[in-house]
């Protein structure tokens, strides 16, 4: 690894190995560990590092504690043309979020539009990367999720909502897709973390609540996450809790913690070629994205950008290496240590 | 009519026979008359006037220019399963948006879930209506649009990207169900025309930009709406365009608007009765209901709500009479002379 400002440079070879080593050390099969392991170096690769391999912390206390199950087992509760209901029974995340996806594809290719549901999960990272299983099938993906309380109902005190991630990825021609991957909350609790780490002391205004339910930009008080736009975004996150989780007996609220029932989710796949032409579609895509990039600049602004559009170029650019928060890789050899795998970062 | 504070009070019975009778002096068949009139007084019930009886001269103007059909007819362009898209070919949107989504909870009695999109409609006001037929159906029902352009792209300056109105309505055992009804602008255009019409000459900081992208609080400069938590809002706008519009050759951007083919919609009903027990999923609404409700207030807050909850008080108080900006009845009053239409509000 080699240094650059304040991050490091991994090599993503040595990262991938590191990380499916370590989940074997666990009784994690080789072809999951495999997975869980893109899915989280992916999402460091986009630059979203509180999805990223950060989580194995996590994972491994899942693991050892028996709250999750080092290979993947489901049971089909219902399975009815374009939709279905799993009990993902505490299997990790990652796995069952590609299979549902996967389900939810196959289901759309048949029906136009699929519906597969997880109750009883682990926490599956960023919902982007399911989503994007559906775009590489040229279909728009949905990954929606519960998640363990983190915000106050608007007006409220105490924390009793999820902030509900929502994924949705589009498919277009020549263009990269559109990918939308957003938490109900104006940024995620990793966030405030990781500024932590950084040993500051102050976030900015509007991001998280104290006890009270009064803005703080302090980080020893801060309490709960904020939602994106007030009452909207909490909205959003009550709606989207329902759909993922309180409609098919999954579970949310408190219920959803690692320490609960973990999370449930909802994966939706809708197959271009059922609503129109698929050709007719990308050139679509390709024109609309072409017009918003083509968008004046407002006065200051940093540019005009499509919804996932950085998150690609990070992606793309990191191809051989990744850049990493020196706390987290300290993080992940001590988790070697413990694990008694020899490899280090 | 009787005055309180700035606002009259209208009877409703008088005010359904006023719209029925003016929308039926341009040729709309009463059924369907009685139908966009229900809609839209719902809209004003529910406190909601951006998207009520304020929309009539609007559809007036519509038929005169024959951009609206008197009566409403569409072609079946695909039905497949759970899905269909129709070609709406500029008939009234609430005509369409509730045919749309009794397609989609007949579609959804079969397949546990239904989606119908609609192409080349018209403006059909608040989404809840459709969603809540859903709701009634003992469904989840979702409702979205495409809209005029009112905002710039996240980081830009120019208008190009419609505040896609999303609507989901979630049905409850004995509490209301849950409503949620929201453009993906902080607030409407309409509600800062409405303040216009108060003659105040300033908005509130974050509700809009000026012609080179920046905030802006002096009416008079506002060019576009500014989306609900910046670049998250921007990014739902996005992805609700391509759901309900581009996705099957539905128009979004500058050809949703009115001049153009109109906005296209996508209405998606849920059968929860597919996906779990009917009665354990009323019981777990009213309990989450019931432990959000019992949430703590935060400090100076006036309480907690579920989404929707207020313009559902609103809606039931508002029985027999419904409060109306003055300047809107002046209007419909107009509008009526206009038609030849003897009757005043």
């Amino acid at each position: 690894m080699s240094t650059q400002l304040n991050n490091v440079f991994v090599e993503i070879l040595a990262l991938q190995e590191f990380c499916v080593n370590l989940l074997q050390k666990l009784s994690v099969p080789e072809e999951e560990a495999r997975l869980i392991a893109e899915t989280l170096i992916e999402a460091d690769r986009r630059g979203v590092h509180t999805h990223g391999v950060v989580a194995l912390s996590r994972y491994v206390g899942l693991l050892r504690s028996g709250a999750m199950q080092p290979a993947a087992v489901w049971r089909v509760e219902r399975d009815k043309g374009p939709m279905a209901v799993w009990d993902g029974q505490r299997s990790n995340g990652q796995v069952l979020g590609c299979r549902a996806m996967d389900k939810a594809i196959e289901k759309a290719k048949i029906y136009g539009i699929g519906m597969v549901c997880v109750k009883n999960g682990n926490h599956n990272g960023a919902g982007a990367y399911y989503a994007q299983l559906a775009e590489k099938a040229g279909m728009i993906g949905l990954a929606m999720s519960t998640a363990t309380p983190t915000m106050a109902p608007w007006g409220g005190a105490e924390k009793l909502v999820g902030n509900s991630p929502l994924a949705v990825a589009v498919p277009a021609g020549e263009r990269p897709g559109i990918v939308l991957d957003m938490a109900q909350s104006v940024v995620a609790f990793g966030k405030i973390d990781s500024i932590k780490r950084q040993q500051k002391t102050t976030i900015p205004m509007g991001w998280a609540l104290d006890r009270d339910g009064v803005e703080t930009t302090e980080i020893e008080k801060v309490y709960s996450a904020m939602p994106v736009g007030a009452y909207k975004g909490y909205g959003l996150a009550i709606v989207i809790e329902i759909i993922s989780g309180l409609l098919f007996g999954g579970s949310y609220g408190d219920c959803a913690k690692d320490s609960g029932q973990g999370p449930s989710f909802c994966f939706c796949a809708i197959d271009v070629d059922a609503f129109s032409d698929k050709a007719a579609f990308a050139s679509a895509m390709d024109a609309r994205i072409d017009e918003i990039k083509a968008c004046p600049p407002a006065k200051g602004s940093a540019g005009v950008f499509l919804p996932g559009e950085m998150e690609h170029s990070r992606f793309v650019a990191a191809q051989e290496r990744v850049d990493m928060e020196p706390a987290i890789i300290a993080e992940l050899n001590h988790l070697a240590e413990s694990v008694g795998l020899d490899q280090r970062l």
